[in-house]
């Protein structure tokens, strides 16, 4: 952990009193924590936006295993993308669907690519790119 | 203006550097003005997810006036919808195509629910609904 | 209004019972014009994520008018950006805050930068961008 | 898999080139798949603002573990909700920080409660939900 900085922040008492009723509402025992975590969120939007940005994440896709060829193209698929992939965890969601949460670090123009391509792919259902981190912030 | 309070918050000295170069990028001169920004964004978000929070905010939509019948459509939905509607701004885009602002105050189902009906009319390419503000914390 | 296809698209019985419920829960009348909308909303967020994709859309913006000399500044700002502003709807919420719709067409850069600008502004409290068209598939 | 359908939609011809041209850019082989995947994506964005509507997905998670004691709490959040978890995919990004890819299945309520309260835990960085299908539509 890095060394810590206390700053002061001028805001309406008004305003402020809205803030702590949501945060409280939310869990957090600590309105540092909260602030700290508006500031992670609004980082990682920003670096989401910059394709260069280098970012940590995870796709989230549900397909047909029965569908002809489908786990070749998209183990193929894969592997053609693993500098960005991390791992991946495989759930069997019912008789027909699987769902596969994969682990991704790259740039965000890569990690966007390689979502894109996935989510086009015959018989995926839904792909969904949760950027959850910028790499250069955490 | 209501009353202003000043508190401090500790932040890891990283994060705080980040989040400097971040604001300072987007024209802020002020850090306190950006957290309150924040804080204000983060409140909207929450007012727009609760069907009785009160909002303020648009819908900008965008129809090809030709459709028959659409601009007397358009007129009776939002006569019938008139609580919620302030005003409108109507622009003529090009030959074919009309812009309308129109700005909102209501609780956050009544202003989704016109959206909705609205956005459905045949002949309205696009409508977006921007919650901006809960009425709540302004 | 432009000549007029008819395509033929293959999907599961069950998804398109799915689709047609939500659809009529959302007061569509027609299954082409939701087809048509769904393609609509695509494209443009598609346009607003490259820098010189042509757009229209709008920009909500709510501030005190009593934060010193926040007209002045607001005014040159729009004044300064003149070119990607269509025109300006102003409402008076109430004692303290007003609200302005401001319509807007021009890249998806140069409108955001405008964005951002004024949502840096000290004084305004809420500034949402809502990119609502491709310029180019109006 | 489901019986197939096969509809036919009324589309104007220059919005229908600039789809395919979209869906062809993504990798799309198949106009019906990229009808079928916009389907699919809007049911998710419905059943997600619905309280009761059940759905899939992940929650990706990135925290310092050498916060005093998150591991434990955090690993007690999660027993305590163990009801919408399918299952955890652990990483270790860096010395300090490590990502958790949690798999929900559950109402959009509950997960989203789970999700809250897990963001809220002091020491998780960031916290992002990706409601990926909607459970009834699989």
């Amino acid at each position: 952990m890095s060394e810590l900085s206390r700053i002061g922040v001028a805001i309406a008492t008004d305003l402020l009193g809205e803030f702590d009723a949501l945060i409280d509402k939310r869990g957090y025992t600590n309105r540092s924590e909260a602030f700290r975590d508006l500031i992670r969120a609004e980082l990682v939007r920003e670096s989401s936006s910059r394709p260069a940005g280098r970012v940590v994440g995870s796709l989230t896709v549900v397909y047909d295993h029965h569908v002809r060829q489908l786990e070749e193209k998209l183990t193929e698929l894969q592997h053609n993308h693993n500098r960005v992939i991390l791992s991946v965890l495989h759930i069997h969601l019912d008789h027909d669907n699987c769902m596969e949460l994969i682990a991704l670090r790259g740039t965000s123009a890569d990690v966007q690519r390689f979502a894109g391509l996935l989510a086009a792919t015959k018989g995926v259902k839904h792909a969904q790119l949760a950027i959850t981190a910028s790499a250069d912030a955490l």
